[in-house]
């Protein structure tokens, strides 16, 4: 990981951020290319908008291809600030995205290394790199302190 | 199955040969309540919008959803003509739709019975109840086709 990776997982922590404070579960991400230009960047919109597909990755998966014109975004690199879930997981196989980093584990809700595992069966058409726990803490301080101030 | 489920599932092969006509893989999808209105129906439509994520049941789900105003769908049943993948499996479930009916089986693609088997992990949350096969050979003749014509 380099200093541009922490950039980028920096703004998927600042859109985070900005869900916490509309009340959405704090979650961010952000799509690059390899040499580190940002092709689209969300924040979860669950409640917003009404859908419960509006996690942080499928839209910033949907704004990247619909602003480059495929539903295959090979080469890009996808900064999450949580572990995705399965549903996610899956887009981003379908969208053949190079390599996923995320930050905090979500032993509950996590699709990656936990739950259904997506990436780890034989009929998995396209995996991606996978670096789990970047810059975790941050991501973690942060889903801790908003669900301790519902509570 | 009662009747009811069979116009349902009629619907969605409908929206099914429907995305066969515009080059899309043959998938329909139909969201109902209980007792069988249709709250929202569509068909893949991956290459149409540039959306890896736009499988007939996404669709489905983000449209019901935003008629309803509410990202969950409790006491929805939802009518495919294949077997979700995934990606779709945990949309329904972060959904809580309540009866999930399926046509053909996907062993390649499928996220249900194949592959990540969404719903059988100690961490889903929300499982609906399950009905694989039904109207299964006029789904699978279909999706057949479609792939026999593209060889």
């Amino acid at each position: 990981m380099n200093e541009k990776d922490s950039e980028l997982m920096a703004m998927a922590l600042n859109q985070a951020r900005e869900a916490a404070a509309r009340g959405e579960v704090p979650v961010g991400a952000v799509l690059a290319t390899a040499d580190g230009r940002v092709l689209a960047q969300d924040s979860n919109r669950v409640e917003a908008l009404s859908d419960p597909t509006a996690h942080a990755e499928i839209l910033a998966i949907r704004a990247a291809a619909a602003a480059t014109g495929s539903p295959r975004l090979g080469g890009l690199d996808l900064f999450v600030t949580l572990e995705p879930c399965a549903m996610c997981a899956q887009a981003i196989s379908l969208a053949r995205i190079r390599r996923l980093v995320f930050a905090a584990y979500d032993p509950k809700g996590g699709g990656v290394e936990h739950g259904a595992r997506v990436f780890s069966h034989a009929t998995c058409h396209h995996a991606p790199e996978i670096i789990g726990g970047f810059m975790e803490s941050d991501a973690a301080t942060l889903l801790r302190d908003f669900f301790k101030e519902r509570r």
